[in-house]
């Protein structure tokens, strides 16, 4: 495609096709979507030739175009990553389908029954960057929540992706499915993305997948909903009451269990009732696994070692080993704390104190709340989702991890007998 | 206020106060909510002299401006009227507090539990047409779902609205609540609207109540979620394995029960079989009551008195005593129609064959469906919510009637007794 204009015709003609889709799809059976993942899987398997060539000419031009090792990396196919892949399909077979359930039907004085059934959004759009994983993955949830999607993956990735693509649009045709109710975007070109997030005639919900400066760009020119990821100032606050063996081990395991993700512990507060007796500890055990700690005066005073904090570094995301902390009067103070400097992801209590328990998880609003675990189990697979198509930090239709639901709404369904309003 | 300036400065301290009053909302107690409702009743009842006599200026100066009788009338407060709006506080009251219930709560692998808990969304703009009793139901519907609101009424009931104000800060004094928990915009300037739908900051959702041009307006402008009701399309359809007098009943019902309501009927199906039994004495029935027929051929052949349909008639919401009429040659026909020409309200078959009612309940993609039941029913009233802040023609977050539980989002909460994640 030579131009803007080639580019939105092309993208208006992915999006009339996924609408057209979208309503087959919303009317599928559980069995033929499990079908078309459980042949997406197969065929993944059977033939990986074409997709490991695709992807080591991925490689060859990442490399030329002096990629990191690290995205390099995350970039690589294997045969088990392959297999890897087909197990998420088949995973997704495996759960629940989301679409029809009907809760809380219940007859009304007027005789009619009301309840609420759950139902497909309709066409969803997914871009993210250079794991190739993630078009398997994305293709899977959609499918099975009865949504059509159209997926822009990063071009680093283009040749794997529709390697990718080839699959999955085999097993959609081995079920009976339409073909283009999964369709990948096959330009690199930023304009598409840019048409892809305002053309809500086709498109009801874009999920980007990838970092900040992605995210910020989607929400800036999307006209359509954003199911939307930014960052993770995540807390734990130990409390006078916080049992010590728990305080320190979910402290550690908070900060230390991986660095790079969102849900790992940037700021810790500490009660002063127990930091005389903690911090020391802690602080042995951290800085034993290499982690730089920068403390407010309270804490340097029992953590020497400790670099001062700056206002700065409460509102920090390090995504490395770099933790703040904070020793904060009470209970009360944590929560300020965290109300003022978090950003709503996921904050914990370690505490044996059941009425503050109780305080922190209704008054903290954040999309994960916890008791005396850490703050890292915040994630679609531990919760029990499944899987994830992302973590949404908005408050708008669905917080936290995003499984199969989120990727849903809920219509009214009225079953009378002959009434009328009178 | 005199400039966008002063007007902008205006909007950014309301929402900066409803914010921070959106804090102690989040945490208060069922009882003070009920309490500060019940004191807004009382305070309403008790001392009605300010705001009748508010109402008579905003109805002299409404009359000078020259506003027609059904504008008036809408926005004329009478005794009764504000006995209405004390008992609709008194309902509101009534319902269940939607905050802080956990549904789904269960123990994974890891030993941790799992739950989700409903929480309320933060701070909702509500921008609303003439009719006064609206400051009093959207100010309840947001306390009782533990939001803070600011309410932006129409130029014309804007001296009636800030008298209603008045007994809305009492009721919350009177609970220990923050008197900032509900404000309304005191100045009728559009830029205020402008901003108030542009400052995600301290606005989480923005629900429009009004006309068509209102919606749009806020739709084009708004950076926040807007919960929006575009028109009703609906339709009825008469298949051929109807009861005949449910089908002339619901038929009947639909139309002419209120002409002005987007849940009224606006393009009648009737599937070929039965069209020759149904349609005359239909035709006769609407025909007295004074309903204007437009139909297509097959129409016209049995109700010669019919007007021709032009295609703009399927699209068309009329709002008034004309009904479009078509006969299909099947259900497959009445749902590519519907899925066609529809806007995705609210849709009714009528019919006794199990597996077509099953059909068009899963097939039809609107925020209510119906089997044997007039499209009338679709309302927050008749569904059970007990009151109805909107109807959201969206997908996202919220769809149909729109209560307590739409003004609220779910957060995750996890229960550990020391859990890390290895």
């Amino acid at each position: 495609m030579e131009n803007s204009t080639d580019i939105q015709a092309y993208m208006d003609e992915l999006g009339r096709a996924a609408r057209r889709s979208s309503r087959a799809l919303n009317r599928a059976s559980t069995g033929d979507k499990n079908a078309a993942l459980e042949a997406m899987a197969a065929s993944l398997e059977a033939d990986q030739e074409a997709l490991l060539a695709a992807n080591r000419e991925d490689l060859a031009a990442g490399r030329e175009a002096g990629l990191d090792e690290a995205l390099l990396d995350r970039l690589e196919l294997t045969p088990d990553r392959i297999a890897a892949m087909a197990e998420g399909l088949r995973q997704v077979a495996g759960l629940p389908d989301p679409v029809g359930a009907v809760r809380d039907l219940a007859r009304r004085p007027s005789g009619i029954e009301v309840g609420k059934m759950r139902v497909p959004l309709g066409v969803v759009g997914i871009i993210y960057e250079s794991r190739p994983n993630v078009t398997a993955d994305a293709a899977a949830l959609c499918l099975k929540s009865g949504n059509a999607a159209i997926l822009r993956g990063g071009s680093e990735a283009a040749r794997s992706n529709a390697a990718i693509a080839d699959h999955i649009r085999a097993g959609l045709a081995a079920a009976g499915l339409p073909e283009e109710a999964v369709q990948v975007v096959a330009t690199t070109d930023r304009a598409a993305v840019e048409r892809l997030v305002a053309m809500p005639e086709y498109v009801d919900v874009i999920v980007p997948r990838g970092g900040k400066g992605l995210i910020e760009m989607v929400s800036r020119k999307a006209s359509v909903p954003v199911i939307k990821h930014l960052h993770g100032v995540c807390h734990v606050y130990l409390d006078d009451r916080a049992d010590r063996r728990r305080a320190l081990d979910i402290a550690v395991n908070a900060k230390t269990q991986r660095y790079g993700t969102c849900n790992t512990m940037e700021t810790l507060l500490v009660a002063e009732g127990v930091a005389g007796d903690l911090l020391p500890e802690l602080g042995q055990r951290l800085g034993e696994i290499g982690v730089e700690l920068r403390g407010c005066e309270r804490t340097r005073a029992l953590l020497p070692h400790a670099h001062a904090a700056t206002d700065e570094d409460w509102d920090t995301e390090y995504l490395g080993p770099v933790l703040a902390i904070r020793v904060v009067d009470d209970l009360d103070a944590a929560m300020d704390h965290i109300d003022e400097h978090g950003s709503r992801h996921t904050d914990a209590i370690v505490t044996e104190d059941y009425s503050r328990a109780r305080r922190f998880v209704a008054g903290v609003d954040s999309s994960s709340v916890m008791v005396n675990a850490s703050t890292r189990f915040a994630d679609g697979f531990e919760y029990g989702l499944g899987a994830e198509i992302g973590i949404s930090t908005d408050k708008f239709h669905v917080r936290g991890p995003v499984g199969l639901e989120g990727l849903t709404s809920e219509k009214f369904v009225v079953y009378g007998d002959g009434q009328v309003r009178t």
